[in-house]
């Protein structure tokens, strides 16, 4: 009993390296043919938690490596997020601009959110012109080319002409299929459950 | 002509204002019946971008609240990530553990891949019985579950033991069934497309 046991383990180990030995084989190539550096074009879109969220932890990681970055937040509430709390304590290594004016049903006024949209854009630009800043997040950018805010031609172009090593996170549901045309990378967040539903309100920490 | 085109902008901004009153209207009414805090198990899983990156967007979110956090990575590679150079810098805040000594397909032996699952559950198992820490990240803990490194059983039921308000985030591709029914929040982060797949390798900021 304790000897069959002992070698179906040990078979089990053997077929787990045999296993890994064939997939260390398929990963290493496939890490030796993907030469390229270069400054990528990520989408995060899809109606589940975490977009935004994901946005910053690669704002976190490309300040682990020393590089300057920019975040324009395109529609928040007018309350300080934890992201905005906590960014805003490194001035000197993130430029951190909440442009927005609230959730379009909270502010009820197209105009004003146009304008709103289009000053974020403006400062946006300014970040994707210049070569110093490694990584420009553009927070909830989809919710306003999704109302039409702002032109979205113009939004692509501005992307395209970018430096060539600067990375680019564009969040917030709805991206636009030219946008994700466009992209390098592009995730869905699908929602398979959330704490909302159970009459669980949004919580410091997590949404904000 | 301008008057027609007045007309034309004049009634999208109407619509524009009755469509969002409604939307308030809806969503104030379902903040004010979703009155409950409490701690979240929040669980990012599927094969697309942003599982780990959303992971500690929401860790630097609750930093930017005071709160205190701790961090254990499953399964990660020798070298330093951006996330662990970053969040190092505030280990007044951060307890953060690398536990892991590579992808499964790197080591090869699956018995020093379950002894390390081990080490790592027994850290987070201090960080879940521990009510000071408002967040605990368990970066890659579904690899370790799907592998059979850990006791599913077991895991789930220290997670169901932590305090009321702590909120745990799990990430990796295939989640348990039974770690998904547990979870109050799940998104599945579906790959709509990655730069890999164009011969652009890892980089840093993005996905090290």
């Amino acid at each position: 009993m304790t000897d069959s046991l002992f070698t179906d383990t040990s078979d089990r180990n053997e077929r787990h390296l045999a296993r890994m030995l064939r997939k260390k084989a398929v990963i290493d190539e496939r890490i030796a043919n993907s030469p390229n550096e270069c400054g990528l074009l990520l989408v995060l879109t899809g109606n589940g938690k975490g977009k935004s969220s994901s946005a910053f932890g690669m704002l976190a990681r490309s300040m682990g490596h020393g590089m300057q970055c920019g975040v324009v937040q395109f529609i928040k509430g007018r309350n300080s997020t934890g992201e905005e709390l906590f960014f805003r304590r490194f001035p000197e290594q993130v430029r951190f601009h909440v442009m927005g004016e609230g959730f379009t049903w909270e502010t009820q006024d197209r105009q004003r959110d146009i304008a709103a949209a289009e000053a974020a854009w403006a400062v946006s630009r300014q970040l994707l012109s210049d070569p110093s800043i490694g990584l420009v997040v553009l927070d909830e950018l989809n919710i306003a080319l999704k109302h039409g805010y702002l032109d979205l031609d113009q939004v692509l172009s501005d992307l395209q002409a970018r430096p060539p090593m600067q990375h680019v996170v564009v969040t917030g549901r709805g991206a636009k299929p030219e946008m994700i045309e466009l992209a390098d990378t592009v995730t869905e967040m699908g929602m398979i459950k959330h704490a909302f539903q159970a009459g669980i309100k949004a919580q410091k920490g997590v949404e904000l």
